[in-house]
């Protein structure tokens, strides 16, 4: 069976965020991305399309489709298609987790997907489960966040939302609300409260200024050379590697 | 003055590794880049083509050419071409300095452009001045290397040479071998001398077989969520904050 002209419109469209948004659908790629997909029970998959050198045997209560490889290739958004390409739906929203003992990361603006991607990775690396973003944030299914974070997207809990608002949800729970920031307390002297809430800014433009005031501890990675500024992800696994030394 | 198909030939061949090493010139591109090039003054540069749009008044001594933006686009190696390009000569090789009681950064076999253009950065930040790779560790002069490091590469030495050599040399002269890989010593629990030679491995292999027998001391990032790995220009960056953290 051949993939119809519709089928591959849509797959395609779904490298685009408005389409993503229309039908609530998102793509993952690639061998190792799928097979982690599968053994994950957040995100249901709506479809698998698999070519002949893929090896996995796949659960049988999912719609899968045996494609050649000139298909992979017209509904593939890599360079160089790998193998398998499944579509997922969007998750449900659930609620940020006020109880938790642990750091909530907070994205303000970041732009850069490949950034979003890493930084997901290493939240996950480090053992954070919540990261909230701000609206203009880039997309968490931008197939390049995807493929950036290594599978970490089905690891983390990631929420878009008003920041103003919710930063002050957190704080009225207990959070320490810290942000990476030019002019802020040297990190290797700063002590981190458990519950904290750590704002990174955008890679140009740092902590917007609604949201500013609400800092109630500024962070600076200490400088020993002449480069401007750190990578946005960057400075954000720096901090949660010393936060995790703290507080274990 | 227009600019002749052998002159754009030219330059354009020095997105290639093979042309550069053979004419020993590489490519920087755009205003903040080209401008911090200018100020530097351990590389000297070959040429510089600038369209209107270039507002910096050039230093009287260089060999500039005022071009369109259409030439620049034919000379240009970026998606969106930024208004300037300098051709650089390769600069001498200085030998490493045995006598500084810093760390010094030992990349074994890093192969993504973007991860070395951010270790450079990253190091830069974090007052490093020697970086030394292992000669099939990626070109220093790819533009891709260039533009992630951010000008950084002015402010490194870079040295490529045989690893496993160079390793017992800084041995010889105090240096502490260090290497992050799996199963070492919990990096928050690790004390640092200031003379360590941090060797980090390739993304996907780790530290090569024929120099993991010269590495004193093993250092793991540890691990709190599933993800199988950190980026390598994230460990670096990790690490080199905590050997900061500690050495000042």
């Amino acid at each position: 069976m051949s993939l119809s002209k519709n089928e591959i419109k849509l797959v395609n469209s779904l490298q685009i965020k408005k389409y993503r948004d229309l039908h609530r659908l998102f793509v993952v790629e690639g061998v190792k991305l799928v097979d982690e997909l599968i053994e994950q029970s957040h995100f249901k998959i709506d479809g698998i399309f698999y070519t002949s050198a893929y090896q996995r045997k796949l659960p049988s209560n999912l719609h899968t489709f045996h494609i050649s490889d000139a298909e992979l290739e017209r509904i593939s958004g890599l360079k160089s298609p790998n193998q398998v390409l499944a579509v997922v739906k969007y998750p449900n929203e659930i609620p940020v987790d006020y109880s938790e003992e642990n750091l909530v990361l907070v994205l303000d603006n970041v732009n850069d997907p490949g950034n979003l991607g890493t930084i997901i990775r290493t939240a996950d690396w480090f053992g954070i489960k919540q990261v909230i973003a701000s609206k203009i944030t880039v997309d968490l299914f931008n197939p390049k966040v995807i493929q950036a974070s290594m599978g970490a997207v089905y690891r983390i809990r990631f929420y878009r939302t008003d920041l103003k608002e919710e930063l002050m949800h957190l704080a009225a729970h207990g959070f320490e609300i810290c942000g990476a920031e030019l002019g802020g307390d040297n990190l290797y002297n700063t002590s981190f409260s458990p519950k904290t809430a750590l704002v990174m800014g955008s890679e140009s433009h740092g902590i917007s200024a609604e949201i500013n005031h609400l800092i109630k501890k500024s962070i600076l990675i200490p400088k020993f050379g002449e480069t401007e500024s750190l990578n946005v992800a960057m400075a954000t696994g720096i901090i949660l590697s010393h936060y995790r030394k703290a507080i274990g």
